[in-house]
């Protein structure tokens, strides 16, 4: 039969099976965007012929990283919150009041760059311009499960003080749920079904019970889910309380909205009983352990919802707090925070945070049909690595293989060096083929320069704790 | 006045002053082997004449990082023994038993490679062959302050009980002392003063009483410091208190083993009041963030330390446990690790983790004199990192600078481009200039594909945690 390209002489972890299914000098052939075999090399030379044979000894092939919670939308603020308490109202208010929706736009396109660069190929983004946003990854050629947010908050929301009733404006969210819609009639399936969208809604303190539960008819109307925060910290708690008298999890049952529609993400102050309820109702949880480790100084109960059965991915959150798009830092991160939270090293295995990125992510995500393993059928979206960098150096295969715990614990994300996606290569020998880097460097800083200056009186204003280590020298 | 180089146009983060010392379009003039002067663009240009400028817009100068705690010599084992117990009898002995010297040595040129090409310039190297290591150090044109391990346990120590009280013998002890008196009198000082040679005791546990205090008259005699691991575990604490009644640090302070001679590495096991204790005395803590965090499921008291006033450093520790050499792992693992064990974001900000890799760290082993900062007359140990790099995009410089946050919790070390030791440039635009990095990672394959063979029985026999999730599939 011919195909397009074969992958050949390659240590393939096709993340089949319980484990990470090793195929030692295996290969892949591919034809369109699709896997048409994995197996053996002599076997796939022997039955494929293809037009491109990639050579790949040395190498480790897989499947590419999903990113299951991402805001690229925030990503000009990189480094501009952390290390701080208020982090919303001190640290990234005073930013997002002064930029404009054009230049946000360039931040994400360079963290899109950025997590490609680290292997990613599927992302779940959430942002309120994902209207443009969407279009980064149509021309990058990403795979992307989008929402747009709604929830109904006045835009000068952040000037609220500290733990007061948000005000809710049902006009705010309707406009914005029709935002939503117009994102998915026009995107849903589109690039070849590269684009899909979820419905956004921001979390159960940000919107009314009303249009919660409009929100609800719509993902059952579109059949798709719902991508949304829930117990995703005190602040959110407190609103809770103080609007209905009940914590976010209790509220969403009653409301019929912990089912496998939907991407629970954080639960950071979920109890145990509300971690081992939303796992018993189907709901996937997206643990971000970059982020909530900076940003709160606390590791989510991922394991309490592991340990219920639950579906769970991993997400890398936002670029001012974490400050990284890049899942390998994620998959430590996952791995050592538990060890640490538990007091036990065996808490969380490297092959745990590669599941967690690759096919128990799909299926938390609702696209294990097509990815997040290398199977026949499914979606060529294949990543490449060099086994031959120092930081995965040297290669064991017998009787102990050691190229999962490399990769989770010493990879730094550079070690990738080719990614395909829907059977197309987007990066080649760490050149991106579809976007060009260095314009879109230069774009987004020059974005910067303009929020630098327009933000200046608010920055010194919030006096957060950032600023003031500015004024210290720390900075 | 004639200087050899000039590096203009940068961020300079000079680590002066009590907080990072940044200076915007900065320079520095080097001759030789030393800084003649950093400060602003201009005025370094004005008064100095350079062999060579080199071009630094839109990049980061700033001084080499320091490992201050490393076992390169147990590099060629790395990602065989992680998520795991008996991280020693089950995972490190069965492999160490079976490999030579010759091949141990492979592995260390690896990561030695690995941590120049993430920013790091001075390794303070730990290991039984450091009589053969150093000389890696010389031929790369790294600085080192080497230690060869002194204790009294016999070769075949791995095969005890777990628990047992391990048999000392001063034979043993008596041959290893004078080893590393050898590679004092060899190696101290050599290299345009680039080695110098510490004393290593392995750890309190590890070798008797008279013995011990031979160490500290020796480090007084040549006039150097002690290197030792001090209550690294349970598993120390336990035979401390076997043998002597007595836990490592009361047991040492009596022995006036406390002071400023003293680098005390790890400390994970030692008590609130014990860790004042050694801050007290003015001996310096080394933190190795990552690898206690994998091995143990622990974070040490380092802020415990930090509060007492004590001097500390951060180290990378070994490749099977960590799993990799790179201080920028470090640097985002202590800030997060601790925020996360006192749950409070604002604890050691990305400020404290860069001091902890550089100005403090120097004084930690006791080089400050020479590096740890870009001063005059510091020695030229020097790091470029390009910040157009997508993960340190963009850059903000005012009213809030984002560098150093973004250095330490987004950075991979790939940023770094150019490295400089003793003023010796060592690696150009990625490119290692002293050392061949591909026939070294070659030879590391090789020695590891041996010691594969050699310890299959002994691997199979340990029935290790790692080894039982290869039987099941999971590496």
């Amino acid at each position: 039969m011919k195909v397009d390209m074969i992958i050949a002489h390659a240590f393939v972890l096709t993340m089949e099976g319980k484990g990470v299914g090793m195929v030692e000098n295996g290969a892949i052939a591919i034809k369109g965007d699709a896997i048409v075999a994995v197996g053996a090399t002599d076997e796939i030379m022997a039955n494929y012929q293809a037009e491109r044979v990639m050579e790949a000894r040395g190498k480790l092939v897989m499947p590419g990283l999903i990113d299951a919670h991402i805001h690229t939308g925030l990503s000009i603020f990189r480094g501009m919150a952390q290390d701080m308490s208020h982090w919303m109202q001190k640290g990234m208010w005073p930013l997002m009041k002064n930029a404009t929706e054009d230049e946000t736009l360039k931040g994400s396109l360079v963290t899109i760059i950025e997590a490609i660069k680290a292997g990613t190929t599927t992302f779940c983004d959430f942002d309120h311009g994902m209207n443009r946003i969407v279009q980064h990854y149509a021309t990058v050629g990403a795979r992307a499960r989008v929402a747009q947010t709604v929830n109904e908050l006045p835009d000068d929301i952040g000037n609220l003080s500290i733990g007061e009733l948000y005000p809710l404006d049902a006009t705010i969210g309707n406009a914005k749920l029709d935002a939503s819609i117009r994102l998915f009639e026009e995107w849903h399936g589109q690039e070849n079904g590269r684009i899909t969208c979820l419905f956004g809604p921001q979390g159960a303190d940000m919107l009314s019970t009303e249009l919660l539960l409009e929100v609800k008819a719509l993902a059952l109307k579109y059949d798709t889910r719902i991508h949304m925060h829930v117990a995703q910290g005190d602040r959110e708690i407190n609103q809770m309380v103080q609007r209905y008298g009940k914590r976010s999890i209790p509220y969403l049952d009653e409301l019929g909205y912990l089912d496998s529609r939907l991407m629970a993400v954080h639960l950071t102050e979920a109890s145990k009983e509300e971690t081992q309820l939303v796992a018993k109702r189907g709901a996937s949880m997206i643990y971000c352990a970059g982020s909530i480790g900076i940003i709160d100084g606390l590791v989510p109960p991922i394991m309490d919802f592991l340990e219920a059965g639950g579906q769970a991915a991993l997400g890398s959150d936002q670029a001012p707090g974490n400050n990284c798009n890049n899942m390998f830092n994620e998959m430590k991160f996952a791995a050592i925070l538990n060890k640490v939270k538990r007091s036990d090293p065996k808490v969380f295995p490297a092959w745990l945070s590669l599941r967690l990125a690759t096919i128990e992510s799909a299926k938390a995500i609702g696209l294990e049909h097509e990815i997040g393993s290398l199977k026949k059928g499914k979606k060529a979206d294949i990543i490449i690595l060099n086994l031959e960098e120092p930081s995965l150096c040297p290669i064991y295969t017998d009787p102990i293989r050691n190229i999962v715990p490399n990769l989770v614990y010493s990879a730094r994300g550079n070690e990738v060096e080719t990614v395909l996606i829907d059977g197309q290569i987007i990066m080649e020998n760490r050149k991106l083929i579809t976007v060009d880097e260095k314009e879109a460097i230069r774009q987004a800083q020059a974005a910067a320069n303009q929020i630098s200056r327009r933000s200046q009186a608010d920055i010194a204003a919030a006096e957060s704790d950032v600023y003031k280590m500015m004024e210290e020298g720390y900075l």
